[in-house]
């Protein structure tokens, strides 16, 4: 879709949704009137004659059983001044309850990671005692339905982000969680900055590890800095893919399971298909290859990648979301090197301008400087590199491969010498590049290749192909590649191949790094790794 | 991001483009006095004073040494009429080559799917007998750099797309495909129809047959209809993301590596994991409903899903792109068979207005009506259905699953019917669904789910999920699934989980049925059955 389709499309969206929400408002405020809310719970009892404005929602109120307007219910970040005295009904998370005598509880709701304060207070006419009692025994984390009057409080409300407060006349819950949990959200939410804090002043505050996070990362996630992180990550591929689209790319789709080791090399996950060896791909490298061999120009992937290497590094998954790019190019390597610099540029000044809400709830709880990026990335030689690594008396193979050390090391120099974070190292010696990596015209030592670094760490590999396809068994060949099991791959390239490179990224790394993250587990769902394969 | 901010960062790129289009067209002139082509083509010869003009370019040539402007060239697909009298750089395939005596030969240039005729005349200044006879020994699909002055025939040209013609002063082979191709392209690209009518004028014409194709894939995929196919692909997914995206819902990935089957049943591809036994997601099932739980809100996936079983139809793969999406309901199902419809009749609207050009370049070859759908999608209960094929004399079990044939039949009915080869099919008997998918309210024969049908053929299925755990692992049971297997998915509903559904749809099948192939092999790009695991 171009661009001017799409905003066509999102104002038929918004205009429709408008008058369909005009529409509710009205109805709404006279079906209120008879209830629009689930009926018959469970608390209904003889000696309180409101017992039906309170209770645990049945199973069978909530199997469809009747349709839902789900314009009666307002999004708890929506909620501002401007309902004061009108009457809302929200759904959400009763994340803290906290009881005051028998007459009044408060109850704060989350939903998306906002907050509201719910207030109920006995009334004789209308809320029992009871029902304050049902409100102070939910427990947290239950999802519970809230209708009541907004109004806004003479004194600014701490505990929620909404600066308004529900007074509420009915609550039913429609999910209760055990009362137990296994991590609490606010534990989890907190900052390592908080626990040193109160420690200094002798308090020993929860800190939740990160595995018990990971083994019960449904509720882990439910922190800001979490809701945060998956939102960062949805639009990092969100925007890869509108540019390249833009750009003229075709997004496809290639198989993970290949007969034989997708690029050969490090260790692949190996498995039965119906009695045929194959392993998970490693990457889409040579399907990849094969689409530009196919004609479509330029394409790109957004897909898992499997890695069955032992690495227990806080930079490696056994499993992580590849976003690849291959593109036929006119002369030079450095037409890909192009796409990666305004591709990445306009990802991050979009991701500081559109996802400050993101950011910060992430900085909250993992404090980070926002990324030093320059509008034109910085290119330099692997040979500049090498040079100001021996000025700062690092010690490093001039043909060999950059270690983590070095990486950080170099990264630190740029910064000063350049004033960013974000640079292209290209040029790099043809003996640590794979066996697909087209050699420099100039010198058989050095490959048309190049890494691109954030906070002096990789995150993106990318390079010329050799597309001759003698010249490319030849190549498999010197680094140790059976040629005969990727033949076909090979002979994809006698049918005519353009000139041709392309780049892999990382999308959890993309994510750790931009945020100034320390560990890669915190960008993935549900991570994998050598010792981890659950939830 | 947003419509507008789309459309204002389209409008940015465009007008950086223009510019820059501007400047390299004023450029170009200049520089083609000392021509950028490729110099040192192998065809130096003593005897010919313009073996400078022609030749196969060295892979020196090649190797990035020198930077190219990429707007030095131009798309075979904006050549028309306002280019005569200028002239073009252009690369592409050489398709066909003609010789037409010694002194004259033909080449059509394909890039992209369009296709422009390419003329070399030999002339006693510039092009010698030499060049003519380089340029009609190309070997077919061979990539080309062609330079020379655009002019517009007085007589329309048959053979290619764009309506000018290119008379050639220098023409550079770019890589050289091997002589004898395993399917000529055109063999690919013919129809059924134009087999059979040349048949019965008395002319065998080659047939390439599916295996043949999916054998040499690289080459097959370079025929009009399935350049049109997988532009119309990567459209399907881009207009679903961007739907869902705008409606509020995160996408996120899951894994594919899980411990024990995903959700049991069918044949999963089993795999050891470090030591541990594990499999391939059969779906993002499980884990979509986790981030549910994790308080996500609506969430969709665009991943692999892989299924090892034996089955041999013209609509099963064992790995397929699945399109999967879970969200909050309040209180009902149809709340997700509403996204459904708008997202589906909103994807149709757009594939039949923007891809006009791709949709007829299948039907050339695949001939197809156009869907048959309305604006607002019907819904028949599954009782209904059961009904209406009863009234045609179908037998059908009431509380089983509709087989192909029966879902086939009931398309032809409702399409009599109600005009639609589009619907949604709901309230499916309770037997038939997995383990998760909620009951009915008012019977417990019925579940709260539903499949979409398109042309008599299922595509997408769809329910409310079972969210109360307790019940859920008394599901599980009754269904006969080890409930230890799965305790991290059912412990993720006891810590609160709001009413939820979704529904997965298969990105091949939805191309497969908009289209009218006849085959989803048609649909993947590197296709993977229980005999094909390559390429």
């Amino acid at each position: 879709m171009s661009g001017s389709e799409e905003s066509q499309m999102a104002e038929e969206q918004i205009s429709r949704k408008a008058a369909k929400k005009e529409a509710a408002k009205q109805e709404k405020l006279r079906r209120r009137q008879v209830s629009t809310l689930s009926a018959a719970a469970s608390s209904l009892s003889l000696d309180d004659p409101f017992a039906h404005n309170y209770g645990d929602v049945p199973l069978s109120s909530l199997q469809s059983s009747e349709d839902a307007d789900v314009n009666d219910w307002t999004e708890v970040g929506s909620l501002n001044e401007s309902w004061n005295g009108r009457e809302v009904l929200i759904r959400g998370r009763a994340q803290t309850i906290r009881a005051v005598g028998k007459k009044m509880a408060f109850v704060v709701v989350r939903e998306k990671g906002f907050t509201v304060q719910c207030v109920v207070t006995s009334q004789p006419e209308s809320v029992s005692l009871q029902m304050v009692k049902f409100v102070a025994s939910l427990s947290r984390e239950s999802i519970v339905d809230v209708f009541g009057l907004v109004s806004v409080p003479t004194v600014p409300i701490k505990g929620a982000s909404q600066q308004v407060e529900v007074q509420v006349k009915k609550l039913y819950c429609i999910s209760r969680a055990i009362s137990t949990l296994p991590i609490n959200i606010e534990d989890a939410a907190r900052s390592e900055i908080e626990i040193e804090k109160a420690l200094q002043a002798g308090e020993q505050l929860v800190r939740v590890n990160q595995d018990t996070r990971l083994n019960y990362r449904v509720l882990d996630v439910r922190t800001p800095a979490n809701q945060g992180i998956f939102r960062i990550q949805c639009q990092v591929s969100t925007i890869f893919r509108q540019f390249l689209l833009f750009e003229g790319f075709v997004e496809i789709h290639t198989p993970k399971l290949i007969a034989g080791s997708s690029e050969g090399g490090s260790s692949v996950f190996k498995l039965d298909y119906k009695g045929q060896p194959a392993c998970l791909a490693q990457s889409p490298q040579l399907h990849k290859q094969m689409s530009i061999c196919g004609d479509f120009g330029r394409v790109f992937e957004i897909g898992p990648v499997f890695r069955a290497e032992d690495s227990f590094t806080h930079r490696h998954l056994c499993e992580f979301t590849g976003l690849d790019v291959e593109m036929e190019i006119k002369k030079h390597y450095s037409e890909v090197m192009d796409v990666v610099d305004r591709l990445f540029v306009k990802m991050f000044d979009y991701l500081n301008e559109n996802c400050k809400k993101e950011l910060e709830a992430v900085g909250r709880q993992y404090p980070f400087e926002p990324l030093k990026y320059l509008p034109k990335t910085l290119r330099l030689k692997f040979e500049e590199g090498i040079q100001m690594l021996k000025d700062a008396n690092v010690e490093v193979d001039p043909l060999g491969d950059l270690n983590t050390e070095a990486e950080r090391k170099l990264g630190q120099l740029v910064l000063e010498k350049y004033g960013t974070e974000f640079y292209i190292l290209h040029r790099y010696p043809l003996a640590v590049r794979p066996f697909y990596t087209m050699p420099c015209h100039d010198s058989p030592l050095y490959s048309n290749s190049f890494d691109v670094f954030i906070r002096g760490e990789e995150i993106i590999s990318g390079a010329q192909r050799v597309h001759v396809p003698d010249f490319l068994a030849e190549r498999a060949q010197a680094c140790g590649i059976d040629v005969n099991t990727i033949s076909t791959y090979i002979d994809s390239f006698r049918y005519g191949a353009p000139p041709h490179g392309g780049f892999g990224v990382g999308l959890e790394r993309v994510v750790m790094l931009f945020c100034g993250l320390n560990n890669i587990r915190k960008t993935s769902l549900f991570p994998r790794d050598p010792l981890r394969i659950a939830p």
